[in-house]
């Protein structure tokens, strides 16, 4: 992590909304994080004009919360289209993505349509695939009402569906206009959904800051209990290490890749449970556990750095025990990581904590991973 | 057109390789320009290196050109393979485009991974779209072979699938590393082919350049001949006008979008017969017809050149008059002509000649764009 990364850990933050800037050149825009921003016109304000805004949502979220963000969409846009696709990774895909450009079509909309992405990750990414797409690109706005949302996945540009063969296999870099970050929305996140967001908080510590990741330990049990001053640090100070490391790297040339701590292992679980068996912040927080031992077992990190990640994780409400995937079970989770797209000519790439607050990515012998696969997952 | 666009037009061009470079920054690249360069391994020297290299082409142009193409890859990728898709505009959906992220997936193609297009617009635009969103991105070249994508769809980085309700809708911007253009391959273009490339050819002239305008109205017979020489200045000048408009306006966000001359009533052709019954060349060679005579009826040019422009269009072997989409024609024209992209808030927007030489996007009033369309096209 470069050293030039603005450190804020104050222990009561302000409940005044926050920004936190992605600098990005003409592509850059800004994360507001505060209470009562989804349904406050004000939010939208300086948004481009457009005849259209169509609000992509889920069956689960929009009874919730469409109807205030619709309301106050009108006072910018004359018309106001709903999309509500199905909830879950396993709509992920190329048949749901349709649905939205069906319905951008049969509405008769234009390139200047403003989309929405009103929900967690998987809308998110779905939306915003869409609009990279839609008559190659219209604006889109980030508005995430899951933890994992609003400190990962709706920040950055990233955006993509899944393919039968592989996670996130299909997509684009595409930066939205503005990202919502509404911390009231988290009042009614399911209790593993908060879970699974906190494994995306935690990650940025022993990559990026451990002064942040003391912070976490201290302040989980705030977290857990939805205390609105920890929650609204954990998810400003998760979105400027991650603007931080975007601002130097937005197409994953190199640096980027270190937010995929966890991921490697992470996505051969959610892709050998079959998508949505395993939410994606619970594989990442599995997959973690896991990287460290991998990162230990190469003598990166001591293991009582390890222990102290595994036992976090694992306070967070998230599984520290990696699934049986087969019968041949590292073999399996092996086949799954040569397809993560930071494998190179069929090796494969983790990343690792070196040195701890640090991270880099390389490649480890595949019998030491077999080793951490059997140290880590459930037995036959 | 602005002025600076350097102007060459010689009546005996050289048959050396010649260059057009693509002036995006860090996107940038070149066109080449001649014979014998698609079998030739030095085309390809400067290539990013990797693993694999993947093929896109068609079952009726990979048996002409596949096997010269993958010989001289050979010299710089470990494995090439070949992908053949059914040919033909009917099949630029996303059934044939998952059919190329299926190929790179069961192959592990990992991120570095190299496509190329061979062929025509129809796999140009596809392979550069799956391009474009394999793993979020991967280098592409494209190798045209026919006279259409390489004077026009090859170049500049468009690249989408067809929707049912609308032409090109899907896709993205998305630039090449490399645009060979081999001046062989024309030999083997059915006359039809031939005809529809030249629609794009004559384009450049009443927007951009009347000198080429003049010269092309001289060299037809030469052109239609398909000699060496014409071919070859044709060719380039097409590419210098098209890498000067997009090395201005690379995301239409403006200027770029002249280069839509003729397209407007073009696409409403194209969709209205269905996809594949004219082609997109013969759609836009009626599309000019009906473009410059919108022009002429609101004044900015006077009827000779309206008359000229069908003449040279006639003379290159395609279609002047427009074909009956239905009962209410002109409504049915006006209908798929507010799909097109370039429609804001349900108002079509126009490319016209304003004046000779140089184009302007304007909206129209409807009465006169049904004269222009009655006028225009087969009666009942």
């Amino acid at each position: 992590m470069a050293s030039s990364l603005p450190s804020s850990l104050p222990l009561a933050p302000s409940l005044a909304p926050e920004r936190v800037n992605i600098a990005l050149g003409e592509r850059s825009y800004p994360i507001v994080i505060g209470a009562g921003l989804l349904g406050d016109a004000a939010t939208y304000a300086q948004l481009p004009g457009a005849a259209t805004a169509l609000i992509v949502s889920n069956t689960t979220v929009a009874p919730l919360y469409a109807a205030q963000l619709q309301l106050a969409l009108q006072a910018r846009y004359p018309r106001v289209l709903l999309l509500q696709l199905p909830d879950g990774e396993a709509h992920k895909d190329w048949a749901h993505l349709q649905l939205i450009f069906d319905a951008l079509l049969a509405h008769g909309c234009d390139r200047k349509t403003v989309l929405f992405a009103l929900g967690g990750g998987v809308v998110g990414d779905m939306c915003g695939f869409a609009a990279a797409s839609y008559m190659r690109g219209v604006p889109f706005v980030q508005v995430p009402t899951t933890l994992l949302a609003q400190v990962d996945s709706s920040v950055g540009g990233k955006t993509a569906i899944n393919h039968p063969l592989g996670k996130n296999m299909i997509g684009a870099f595409y930066q939205p206009q503005l990202v919502v970050c509404d911390l009231d929305v988290l009042a009614t996140l399911p209790e593993r959904e908060l879970s699974a967001g906190l494994a995306e908080v935690i990650k940025y510590g022993p990559i990026a800051d451990l002064a942040f990741l003391d912070w976490i330990e201290a302040a989980l049990p705030a977290l857990l209990a939805r205390d609105p001053q920890a929650l609204s640090h954990a998810v400003k100070r998760s979105c400027e290490i991650k603007a931080h490391v975007v601002g130097q790297d937005e197409r994953e040339a190199g640096l980027r890749a270190i937010l995929n701590f966890g991921h490697t292992f992470g996505h051969a679980i959610e892709a050998g449970m079959g998508y949505g068996q395993w939410l994606h912040g619970e594989a990442v927080g599995c997959g973690m556990v896991m990287a460290a031992e991998l990162s230990q077992r190469l003598g990166l990190i001591d293991a009582a750095l390890a222990a102290r990640l595994k036992r976090l994780v694992q306070a967070a409400g998230l599984p520290v025990q990696g699934p049986r995937l087969a019968e041949d079970n590292a073999g399996r989770y092996l086949e799954l990581m040569r397809l993560d797209k930071k494998s190179e000519a069929g090796e494969i790439k983790f990343v690792l904590i070196d040195p701890p607050g640090s991270a880099a990515v390389r490649a480890a012998p595949n019998a030491l991973v077999r080793q951490v696969i059997d140290a880590c997952c459930a037995q036959a």
